[in-house]
């Protein structure tokens, strides 16, 4: 059994369920893991830099020929590492975080998908307005940085204005009745970061990997102490979810008060991997994560249990 | 066509609609049109005073036969408001913010059912513990008062510690897909606040109405400036969501620094209806609210339209 979606149509895959881009965990490995699970893998390159694409996309290529992709921060590309991922000839390539105008037409011109992930209205009516292929509307939810909305309400919201451009919902789905949902809610699929960390193809220490799967969503915390004190130029309006430790729970809604001292203290003891300071992503979903699984194996599972709760809804009528 | 859920079968209902008891909105003419048109309707009778109570369940009573129940805020009831909610024989007495416990026994003791609203792991757990019959799983995305968590994550992870117990979903559901959405995620049903404030059943003028069908998800603001300005003694982590308003505009985020004066202002203001103060609870569903109707063709609205979005669903799989 299948779930066939607008999604799985237009890329030619056998499930619903995307990997998001995670800036430091989703590499070539994760993406061509999800991928070669029948799902669609994309590697998270943040802002990127060419020789990082060029690696990651390669090691993607060389270990699935199913469809792929990459994520970029829009804020942060440029037409340089923009054109080195064109190159790679990826399935897709997801825009999120900023204005994706400038970037749109250059993908446009090639037959890759452009993706948008959204997180107001006033971004999804943008991202329809220059072309998206996909929407991905993204809940407050999720780990790492996100807007303001909450997926349940905001994916139908979505929908109702993307007319046939397929929205996938991203943020607080980690298992197989969150995709189910997310298709009730009219998505033509979810993306899903968390559950893909504790895999041993994410980029993560084995520390990293456990604090996931040990974390409850009382252990994750959002705002922007990570970004001041790392002098990320990351816009305001994007706070990051992380799980919480020793700094963030000194600075998380202090950011104003960071000084220099404490932002050097802070990117040295991140250089030397100190996890009272390394910042881990994590979304509200996080404490459903478990377990670490193979990720094509992690795909199965929340297909089969998103076909299980679908199967069960369906049972209610009578 | 009905869907049936442990919730339809615990009260005899026909459908898994319940209306959120919402302080100064859901009297009981629109409980009882709720229960009317087939789903479960509580009065919301916030802290309570007996006069209010016993009114409003007359009401209620006078105009449907079928279930309907009461709710109150745990932590400004007293055991004289409770006995006299008791005394009208509702079919379910709800308690939100607080603990419990010292009300549970005694409604435990009728054949009423206890319905407990949770907004976290550690209060779902504490509901579970002293026995209440329904868990109303309630998040962030709701309009008035809430916790941290939003719906789509919460709703699960409160399923997976319920057993048997019964879990509706509450926050961010407005239609039917979000009500198709929540029994996938395994809950029984959904609490739906904002869509039925647009009714003429309402507690609510005309203005109110209107400014709730025009309002779009960005127009709602969250914080705790109306409760500081009231004096009223809301617990510090449950901020309520309204619509935005010229006072919320000026105070939100900046509670602490309300005076005397603005107080006093604040109170005169809300008492002559003047709207640049009074608060209107919206939740961030409330750009999918687009018109007014009778309480009871809502519910048949939303019902009609689950059932469509399982149906649609269910045709995904091949």
């Amino acid at each position: 059994m299948t779930l066939r979606t607008a999604l799985t149509v237009r890329f030619g895959i056998d499930h619903p369920v995307v990997l998001a881009p995670m800036g430091g965990v989703a590499g070539g490995a994760l993406a061509a893991a999800v991928s070669e699970g029948g799902g669609l893998g994309l590697i998270g390159a943040g802002s990127g830099n060419q020789r990082w694409v060029q690696r990651e996309c390669g090691i993607a290529k060389a270990a699935t020929s199913n469809p792929w992709g990459i994520g970029f921060l829009t804020w942060g590309l440029t037409h340089e590492v923009l054109d080195a991922a064109i190159a790679q000839e990826p399935s897709a390539i997801m825009l999120s975080f900023g204005d994706p105008k400038p970037f749109v037409d250059t993908i446009r011109a090639t037959d890759i998908a452009v993706m948008v992930q959204v997180t107001s209205m006033e971004e999804a009516r943008r991202a329809l307005e220059v072309g998206a292929d996909v929407i991905v509307a993204q809940g407050s939810e999720a780990g790492g940085h996100g807007g303001g909305r909450a997926t349940l309400p905001f994916v139908p919201a979505v929908v109702d204005i993307a007319g046939t451009t397929p929205v996938l919902a991203a943020g607080g789905i980690a298992d197989g009745r969150g995709l189910a949902a997310a298709l009730t809610l009219g998505a033509a699929g979810a993306m899903i970061g968390t559950r893909f960390e504790a895999t041993p193809e994410a980029l993560l220490d084995a520390d990293e990997v456990e604090a996931i799967i040990a974390a409850q969503t009382v252990d994750t915390t959002r705002g922007r102490a990570i970004d001041v004190a790392s002098g990320a130029a990351w816009p305001e309006q994007y706070p990051a979810r992380t799980l919480r430790n020793r700094f963030t729970d000194e600075w998380q809604g202090r950011e104003s008060e960071l000084d220099d001292s404490v932002r050097q203290l802070y990117l040295d003891a991140v250089a030397r991997r100190d996890f009272d300071y390394v910042p881990i992503w994590a979304g509200e979903a996080v404490d459903m994560v478990t377990g670490s699984n193979d990720a094509a194996v992690v795909v199965a599972q929340i297909v089969a249990q998103a076909e299980r709760a679908i199967d069960a809804v369906g049972r209610l009528s009578a």
